[in-house]
């Protein structure tokens, strides 16, 4: 077999040979892995572009992950910067554009440890909301990099509720300029990545105020740092905000805005526009602000959030066939920990999970380009459902990708708590997409208005058709349900018809109880605004389910496309269905609670998950080898493609500057304390 | 009203004036906090203590804990060097004892950053596993630290599974030594603390031969540094593992050891004996060596795993009164954070595990304390409960601690993952406790394994009052259990009689199915271990299912004492109501299953429950303020007592290293390519 840039180790001496723990599982091939990273990849070219890509990257000395878990927040910083400095050399060096596909393989190389990242997504901002003649102008600036940008929206006091946002962008018609102001501790920026010691201007985003009215929020470019030496400008205060989690080579920052004064033509006006007296034109929807916002999040789900739990699950399984712990039989050695149930039962949901959420970000990868292009046009008839699932997906993809690599992490034992594992940082960087680009809770609530109103709407004309045809992603919520599930044994819960079936029956049940509950609330004289905080509870609930199925229907879909591959269909199949029942098994109050699932039906769904454990464990290193990660990005001693997982933590725990350096404290402290007894 | 020392801040500007919205919450006071203090301190006099020992610490500069998340791993590590031998002088000069309560406190105020912590371990299983003579040499060096100890059990590539620890120690009869060795790259020791750097001598586990006969793992005492020079002796390897995902602090090490040669008095003998010519004496059961470890696990919980959880709720909790976001009512302010309901679904379960798991871990320590006196009086019968009871707890206690911390940090928004907030080294800290001192998985199947075992034994004398009468924890799964359940409303959901049936029905159905499954696994001709590793899924549920109910139990015993607390006794019933109906409410698949709960009382179990949400509102503050964390042990920029989070934040920030340096990327980088651009 030819062996691939992946394939190639980190270079040291085990990666000469293979641990035979690991060989083992790869000898017997039941599907081409090749095939199914392609797949993965939307392509072979794509694979083949991604692997010269990292072919360069990993050979390249300027490019080394060494010893990173052993750097401060300004090494890492630092780093950071001059990895992407060197990558724009190179680039331009090869022709390669500055939004090609390159530039998304060197990040997934570099396992995101890139500076300058906020800087495409200021480009976005501009290309989303800018007029033809801003994206011009500015767009030719970032491209070549004579400004470095960042996107200042959140606040030390406020976050995903824009409305709230505090930071004013008054108009003065006098001098046609904007006065940029805090005008509050809470109002400075605070997050904003690239701001703290990088960036020369920022896209901040401000209530607008003109001819003393208040129009909202809008976006403004403000130049913050000198192009001659870099220091702020007056009128700026800008900083790092101190440590966070991971993200250490990410200098987010603050930024205070005293008075500050732009010129009019620095608000991004696509959508809205202030003439030269000061008069107000909105050319968009109310909507449109947000648009950048859909934009970045969509983007997230495969290059960012994603991998963390794919590198997870490489790791933590590589890892568990070689890790042997205890005996299943007392006649035999030590079995490999995949071996054991409970360690399947750990891993490969969240493999399952990887698959599934891939899948479904290429969809809505699909369904956004469509939809933003049309939206570009004045056409925002599928804003809201755009809105909705890049909401509600980047909510459930974030947190489960999130509990996901946690999983994988302790399925390592102790050796997952070590940074050489790699694991804490996949983490503690993962976690932060929780909360960050609109936090959890509040975009689950964004769906679940978007299900209530079509809920509501379909109540209202249930029998005409009517004038609007649900939006595409809730047609399954119109669909005649069954009221019980015909499953007779286990085997039958293999079947995707019935199992989308159990969920789209739930998932139409949770959104009926909560509108039933919140009409309740409403009908006893509760006030609207207060019913539905009473039933926010719920309303999570029936928006998490929604997604869930979502995702599972387009894995179905993506199953359905691979007909002239029954290998790669058969084992994708098994995740398929292990993604559905594990979902069942987690929710199965749910399923049972009207009685659409008796409990011996319970049982048998269950036994059918069991039951795919082991089949799926035959195949498991393929396919976290499908991914395709390099040793480089993965950057893990536990999780190498060779499987010499103790040589290599023995040989870089000894790296560790703890070691290379004397113990200071032995001088100070142990030795007056070991002597004073001695007395 | 008196201000005791936790009340004073971190003696900053803001702390002299609270902020209006965490002051409000303080006005009405429908509980007396102090003596809800005093309850969880165990009396008043212990609240005495402890406090003065935090009014030492706070008011000694060199106990400060300033700028803690800026530094780096060898700098905290010093930091808690110097700590320890500071408090050891403190200690010394006023007549505190090495075991007293002094040191827990004061491990407690200084939030765990503190030396030579493995010290007391190594005490500990030299109390559990030394001869008397052993006790006396051993335990007065380790008193006046002539020696500085380390517990050296884990190895590269062996855990849980003792039996599987690969270290030896091999009797030589002609020189009357033990020659330890590390036989291979996975026998190296790794993990244990204090051994990176700082311990001169190691209590190592080791498979003892003698007369050529393995006799399984024995503890041993084995200097590893010079007392003169602290260099590492001959035969020994030693060093520190590499960074942490926490416990930067301290210097978790690795120790390779190469015919290293001890003499036979060091081999600790309560329980077993070498004899000069190399006979072996067993002195205990088998399972005696495994001591040590039952005494660390029933420490950890009140001291080191459940703070970290209390503290989360602390900082959330708090928090939540000031940050305000979005409006409830669109004619009102910004609401308050904590008055969202799935902020309260949030947090209040966690605030109610944190009591539960309190009252809990207190009653397995008096349990404890009962049953290891008669242990090492030679009386055994109690060693198995304590070792499930110790196990379970620690799985259960230590995994929703973990969850619980996290979802306090992410309920912060973006500002719980700065590391400012405190939040993210609770969850980073608590987290390694789901895989340290056992892994969670194996120790929920040994509660499992004692469950089976009580369920066989109960089966087998059904009728007859057996000779045995089964444990203590265990009995009431041995009661007569309702077929359904009575409630007809929500209000019956707050009676703890209804809803520890409901548990107790739960569990018995839970393990008796988990027996099911094995028996059937066997009688199809499946061997007894395959058939148990195909059934560990549905044992762990049981399992957690079980400890789940002994902590309900146990809540509701708290209750009943506090009989003469009428108002404090309204507040915990509240949360212990919580407890039982959260955990009903996420697990309501096993309720529902066999129809013991219908759907409708599913619904009226969830009404109960949202509408206890709202009565814990009120006394949020006050039920996290009785845990009477400092400031200085809390060290959050979010969570002060006074509220005052923006501040302190700004301020914070401004403080990293990296704002005060110099951005050395600027020249290197940024200016030749801002320039390269220009030109």
């Amino acid at each position: 077999m030819s062996s691939p840039v992946h394939r190639v180790s980190l270079g040291d001496t085990w990666s000469r040979q293979m641990n035979p723990d690991i060989e083992s599982e790869r000898c017997k091939q039941s599907f081409d892995v090749e095939r199914l990273t392609n797949i993965l990849d939307r392509g072979a070219q794509n694979t083949a572009i991604r692997r010269k890509v990292e072919s360069i990257i990993c050979s390249d000395p300027e490019f080394s992950l060494k010893d990173i878990y052993f750097m401060s927040q300004n090494e890492r910083y630092e780093k950071a910067i001059r990895h992407k400095v060197h990558f724009l050399m190179i680039a331009q060096r090869l022709g390669w554009s500055n939004d090609g596909p390159e530039l998304h393989y060197a990040y997934r190389t570099l396992a995101g440890n890139m500076g300058l990242t906020l800087h495409s997504v200021f480009q976005k901002a501009l290309g989303s909301l800018g007029s033809e003649e801003q994206i011009a102008k500015w767009g030719k600036l970032c491209e070549e990099f004579q400004i470095i940008t960042a996107y200042a929206q959140t606040e030390l006091g406020h976050g995903t509720y824009l409305q709230g946002l505090e930071t004013e962008a008054t108009y003065d018609a006098a001098t046609q300029e904007f006065v940029m102001h805090s005008p509050t501790l809470t109002a400075i920026k605070w997050w904003p990545g690239d701001l703290g010691l990088t960036a020369t201007h920022a896209l901040v985003l401000a209530q607008l105020i003109c001819s003393g009215a208040r129009q909202g929020m809008h976006a403004f470019i403000v130049p913050i740092r000198s192009l001659q030496d870099h220091t702020p400008l007056p009128g700026i205060t800008v900083g790092d905000i101190g440590p966070r989690m991971s993200f250490e080579h990410s200098d987010n920052g603050f930024l205070q805005l005293d008075h500050v004064r732009i010129p009019r033509e620095n608000m991004l006006s696509r959508f809205a526009e202030v003439l030269p007296d000061g008069t107000y034109i909105r050319l968009g929807t109310a909507q449109s602000n947000y648009l950048s916002m859909v934009v970045v999040r969509v983007g997230l789900l495969l290059e960012e959030i994603l991998p963390q739990l794919q590198k997870a699950c490489v790791i933590a399984t590589r890892y568990s066939v070689i890790r042997r712990q205890s005996r299943i039989q007392p006649s035999e050695p030590e079995a490999k920990v995949l071996d054991y149930q409970t360690q399947q039962q750990k891993l490969f949901p969240q493999l399952a999970m990887a698959y599934a959420f891939h899948f479904r970000a290429v969809t809505l990868l699909e369904f956004f380009q469509h939809a933003y292009s049309a939206i570009l046009d004045g056409d925002f008839s599928l804003l809201p459902e755009l809105h909705a699932l890049s909401s509600g997906l980047k909510a459930l993809v974030s947190e489960y990708c999130t509990e996901g690599a946690e999983v994988c992490r302790r399925a390592c034992g102790g050796h997952g708590f070590s940074k050489l594992s790699g694991l804490p940082s996949l983490v503690t960087r993962v976690t932060a997409s929780c909360t960050y680009e609109g936090e959890n809770t509040v975009l689950y609530l964004q769906m679940a208005r978007f299900l209530v109103n079509n809920h509501l709407q379909a109540q209202m004309s249930p029998d005409t058709t009517s004038t609007r045809s649900p939006p595409q992603s809730v047609t399954y919520l119109t669909a005649p349900v069954l009221a019980r599930c015909p499953a007779q044994q286990a085997a039958d819960f293999l079947c995707p018809e019935l199992y989308t079936a159990a969920w789209a029956h739930m998932v139409a049940r949770l959104i009926k109880d909560s509108v039933h509950h919140l009409q309740t609330l409403t009908q006893s004289g509760v006030d609207r605004h207060t019913a539905w905080n009473q039933t926010t509870v719920l309303l999570v609930q029936a928006a998490k389910a929604h997604c869930y199925y979502v995702i599972l229907q387009s894995f179905i879909q993506t199953l359905e496309k691979l007909e002239d591959e029954p290998e790669i269909r058969q084992v994708l199949k098994r995740l398929c269905d292990l993604y559905a029942l594990h979902g069942m098994l987690t929710n199965m109050g749910d399923f049972l609670h009207d009685g659409f699932l008796s409990g011996a039906q319970a049982d048998m769904a269950r036994a059918a998950y069991l039951n795919l454990l082991p089949l799926i464990r035959k195949d498991a290193i393929l396919l976290t080898d499908a991914f395709d990660f390099t040793d480089h990005c993965l950057y893990s001693a536990l999780g190498c493609y060779d499987g010499n997982a103790y040589e290599r933590l023995f040989e870089w725990a000894q790296r560790s500057p703890i070691n290379t350096k004397g113990n200071s404290a032995y001088e100070k402290y142990l030795r007056p304390l070991l002597q004073r007894a001695k007395l």
